[in-house]
């Protein structure tokens, strides 16, 4: 249509053709692997430029063998031999076979199956790179670090690295639907080809492997914990198996949700009372079936008597009797139990955020040996900012299995840029006081303080089968920091971010700088714009995308944002001290007394605990309305100084990954300042307060606000 | 898992790497641009490394340069610069104007605004290439012809060809809802980015126009034609005119799928009656808001009174008046209407292929100029064979335009190998004898016997976000050969599937002519194991995956597989002649003699317009029963001999595309033989006949296959 002018064009042409000959992607995440400089590199080859190992390599060993091969080979640029020899720079995977037959003594006692240890030694005057572990896993996950340490630019001459992981399980839980859509999913559909599996796997299943792998993830649970019975039949049980074949190599179990009604569905039961001798066959028979087909098949994941799920409260039992029951059918076999702590009954509750602490808190102890029990981070529902969930440090006798969400539901889905690592940092730095001061959240999920064996933290994914799998460059951080953190629980957040971000765009200080700075603000801005000063689950019906603070007309109480603000013309926020539901009882004294003292509550959780008057004097001075004002425009201007970040990295970020973040940005920008004007018009209409002279204008009044729907939002 | 033995892993392990490095996708399809010989690129670069062209290249025609560039610089392996200077080896974007600059007089009357010619010349003693036409377009689809020449290996140093499309309207209609699914879908998920959209448009969406300026389809639907009103809602228009904005450059507009009742739905009108005046006011108005924003906009594509769509109908109103409504709205802005014939209406028939005839033909001569009815192929539903459509040459003063289904929704869907060209010619070249002999179907979609001025022809897209495209390699021939159709209706399958295979897997004589059996027996094989002999729509219920010939409990006779097989104990076929339904008077009488007359029409349509004995005894010798089965049989071997010649291909066809057809030919051939067993058995049960022996023996019972249940079948 439009004729540009002249032979600008033709520059225009030559020039726009490099980069789309050569796209970044971001299918690659942070396993690039790209050519180094020719001087690193000759320092890279003194230490690693071919492989040797165990004599007889399994199948994850190979897997490590063939990452270190594309790994080295991308980064130097050559063909990268494995073999029986040892020369200058063979890197070795040594399991203790292999370092008996070398003549070295590295000490592995303290690593367990899974960690690894990182060695540049001389070998016969040869100088060589040892990884070494006592398991095959091991080597895999040292092979990787290795890796990353190569790709972050850091000196290879004189590496001792050791790291174990903090936890046993370290699982990503796909809400996938067996029709392919994801439930909260913002990055396209499920990457499980259930319709063509078992003959076909597609090749991105390993892929998807080894990032997990690389990131120490050795987990999946395949389905939605909104389960469908169908995914226990034959027909997808032969797919699940292909799955677990494609990720066993890498050092993966599968899992799958289980519906808690099956024995009826698909057994023709009558029941699925947990007690009912008919049942526990009909599980026991599935579970033997199952595993016939996958012979290392992790365990089950249920979520019961929870928004509708059946569940054993169905017949009158406990969460215990129905987790024991499932635990029995799979104990045989070495699998075991994920039971949720989400709980959200039939019942209206006089606070939702008490319920879980209400029917679990009961119950520890009476969970069988291969149970754990997934625990949300907050009481509620994967909020911007909640506090630690009660239940953490609560439940002594009872293996807790922290369940974050790295999809973003609540947190801008598909577009905003947010990292989670702070979110989960504050939590599991969170001090329970339940076993003396110290015992922070991270400690009780790593098993401190009882006598229980199993560990493990739950991921919720934001992985799709969108060609850069999140969605977004940076939503692939918060699966990598996910892993991360289920290795190390007291892991920093910053530290994650900057080993991310010189993976993802190459090791750059001024980039890493910058990106750093935008990562860590990042959640902070998102709490400001949505739901500040301890809010939460303001967030629109059903699909949550948007505000809805006005929200009020729904069945039950808890389901609506007003149910949480509590807002009118005398003041915000929920009372959950004495006065109130008392929610701060479900705490550990000192903490309760922190939560419930408006002289010593967190601002951040201030609304969250408290209802108070719009004028409320805030410990700054300010009054509760000139504070929640300021907060949701600091929210909006600390989206416009990252949009002003993102774009000073324009030419050091490749044309492709750079435009799709600063495109979302402007997204983001615009649903931030949706956010603030939606929220300070419904504020206004129901304190009869007014933003002052200078407050941005909202761009439409507040019936505009009310009326805006969206039927095709996704994940929903 | 399971150690493997000794070095042979070590070996593995270097192999894999390798293919995984440079994995080919399928993402390139038929522009795979690889470097070619050092031979060959010599040769090229004798006559193409450099482009020149108009001074002011407009942006269709930089895309034109970049698509050279990006094509000559890949196989030549060098930067291809672009500018004013003409020298040895220059390509000559030539128009009018560079023609007359450079002294050039190539005869362009005959090729219309999109037709190019290609030229070997010398000019002041430099060898040069030109690429010449009248226009833009031309240019575009010039500059593709002549890297498809180079890429198949064809000598470039006498160039002399020329071609234009004998149709106006190539257009791809898109299924796609505004929630992300496609309607009979089996490529993943819509490629339209609808939610990030405007802000964010995903660059596949370039390449997608790239690929069909490449095959000359100039226009996309980009909703289901079952469809929603929200796509005329302000927010989606500046969804669509970002998309406009991205096709453009590439020859291609935009059109919308209009749901008839919007008036009410958006309007807030109490009709969508075409005669009431606020009707045609406000699509007045919605036509003048979607061109402020797109000014190229293409026009409507509406489905009405069809399958429970809303349409003129509902107010007693015709086709014509419905359509020639729409068509005031569009037609000042230079728009057109297509209207669909595939009417499927609440009340039953006596025979569902009589219906379009019934109703549209008596309103030959009542549509606007700017309306074209869009016909399918058959008077059924894109069945796997069906005669040709009844309407071809019945409505000399209506621009008919083809509608043709590249997805496979009756045709194996997501897995079977099945190329579409054969069917497409075989309706192509069927004689309508409607102006006298030779009167095709192509013919008449060229507009040969009318007036009238517009033509067309419209796929049904196989296209989706999986990263090939289409879900399987060889679904991309039927897009290309979709292309190729409607640029000449009178195309050779056979060599379009040349064309595709030589590009797609490289210019290898014998892949070529292996690949090239497989696809010109595979549309046979299709019909022979699911609908031999003229049967059609015996396909399981809603999905249509998987065989259904037992159904006839549906609400309406027509949605019955039975209906349409009539199959009992004294025979099976549907009697459309004066003794049935006589649907065969609604073709030309020399036809319908034909068609009628069991010494004459071909056994392909056998059961399409007879009712006949099992033991009917066919021209062969042998009995309908024992033709029938052996259609199925041959139907099994067919698809086992193309298993057989893929395999021996392996080695010669890149490790990732060579597997995943491999493993869709497995699904295939397990699907064939369910066809015929659950076929065979059906027949088998209401006929009373026994397959002889040595027949192959199904692997369960009839009540096994009627039990069969796919809940989450893809498309639907």
């Amino acid at each position: 249509m439009r004729m540009l002018r002249g032979m600008c064009l033709w520059l225009l042409a030559a020039m726009v053709l490099a980069p789309v000959a050569r796209a970044e992607d971001g299918y690659r995440l942070w396993l690039r692997y790209d050519a180094l400089s020719a001087q690193r590199a000759g320092a890279v080859a003194q230490r690693a430029a071919s492989i040797t190992g165990p004599d007889r390599p399994s199948a994850v060993v190979a897997s490590a063998i063939s990452e270190l091969q594309r790994g080295l080979g991308g980064m130097l640029a050559r063909e990268i031999p494995a073999g029986t020899q040892i020369s200058a720079g063979t890197v070795i995977l040594a399991n203790p076979s292999v370092q008996a037959r070398l003549g070295i003594d590295l000490p592995l006692s303290d690593l367990g199956a899974e960690g690894y240890l990182l060695r540049s030694m001389t070998l016969d005057g040869k100088p060589v790179t040892v990884v070494a572990a006592n398991g095959d896993a091991g080597l895999l996950y040292g092979a990787f670090a290795l890796l990353e340490h190569i790709q972050r630019g850091l000196p290879i001459d004189e590496m001792n690295m050791r790291s174990a992981p903090k936890l046993q399980l370290r699982v990503l839980d796909h809400w996938d639907n067996l029709d392919g859509s994801v439930e909260r999913g913002y990055a396209g559909q499920s990457i499980w080809n259930w319709w063509t599996l078992p003959e076909h796997v597609d090749p991105r299943l390993v892929d998807y492997a080894r990032a997990n792998a690389s990131i120490g993830i050795n987990g999946a649970v395949l389905n939605n914990v909104n389960a469908s019975a169908l995914s226990l039949t034959p027909r997808y049980i032969a797919k699940a198996a292909a799955i677990a074949d494609t990720l066993r190599p890498w050092g993966m179990k599968v899992y799958l949700s289980a519906r808690f009604s099956a024995p009826i569905e698909l057994g023709g039961l009558d029941t699925a009372d947990p007690l009912d001798p008919e049942v526990a066959a009909w599980w026991k028979a599935k579970a033997d079936e199952i595993y016939a087909s996958i012979p290392d098949f992790g365990g089950f994941l249920v979520k019961a008597n929870s928004e509708g799920q059946p569940g054993p409260q169905d017949y009158h039992r406990s969460h215990a009797e129905g987790a024991n029951m499932l635990a029995a059918a799979v104990a045989p076999h070495g699998g075991i139990v994920m039971w949720r702590a989400f709980v959200y009954s039939a019942e209206d509750a006089t606070d939702r955020a008490k319920q879980a602490y209400a029917e679990f808190k009961p119950l520890d102890g009476t969970f069988a040996d291969n149970v754990l029990l997934q625990v949300k981070n907050g009481p509620i529902d994967f909020q911007p900012r909640e506090p630690f969930h009660p239940l953490f440090g609560a439940m002594p006798e009872t293996p807790l299995m922290m369940e974050f969400q790295i999809t973003k539901e609540y947190l801008g889905q598909a577009t905003h840029l947010v990292y989670l690592g702070p979110l989960w940092e504050e939590v599991l730095e969170a001090d329970t006081r339940r076993h003396g001061e110290g015992a922070t959240v991270a400690k009780v999920i790593e098993g401190r303080y009882g006598a229980h064996k199993l560990t493990g933290m739950a991921g919720v994914a934001n992985i799709g089968d969108d060609r850069d799998w999140t969605g977004s460059t940076f939503n692939q951080a918060n699966w990598f920091a996910f892993g991360r953190m289920a290795w190390n629980p007291q892991s920093s957040a910053r530290n994650i971010a900057v080993e991310w971000a010189e993976l993802t765009f190459g090791p750059r200080d001024d980039v890493t700088r910058t990106v750093l700075d935008m990562m860590m603000t990042s959640r902070e801005a998102v709490v400001n714009y949505m739901t500040p000063l301890g809010l939460a689950h303001q967030m629109a019906t059903g699909h949550h995308y948007g505000p809805g603070p006005w929200v009020s007309d729904l069945g039950r109480p808890e389901w609506n944002p007003a149910y949480y603000n509590r807002a009118d013309k005398d003041g915000i926020g929920f009372d959950r001290t004495a006065s109130g539901s008392n929610a701060i009882a479900q705490y550990a004294p000192p903490v309760a007394k922190e939560f419930g003292d408006l002289a010593a509550v967190p601002d951040r959780d201030l609304l969250w605990f408290h209802h108070l008057a719009w004028d409320y004097r805030m410990r700054s001075g300010e009054t509760l309305w000139q504070s929640l004002l300021d907060h949701y425009q600091t929210g909006v201007e600390q989206v416009q100084a990252m949009e002003r970040q993102w774009q000073s990295l324009k030419g050091d970020i490749d044309p492709r990954r750079f435009a799709k973040t600063a495109d979302f940005l402007r997204i983001q920008e615009k649903e931030a300042k949706w956010w603030r004007d939606a929220s300070v018009l419904y504020w206004e209409s129901v304190s009869g307060k007014r933003a002052p002279e200078g407050y941005p204008e909202p761009a439409h009044d507040l019936d505009y606000y009310k009326a805006l729907r969206f039927p095709n939002a996704p994940g929903h």
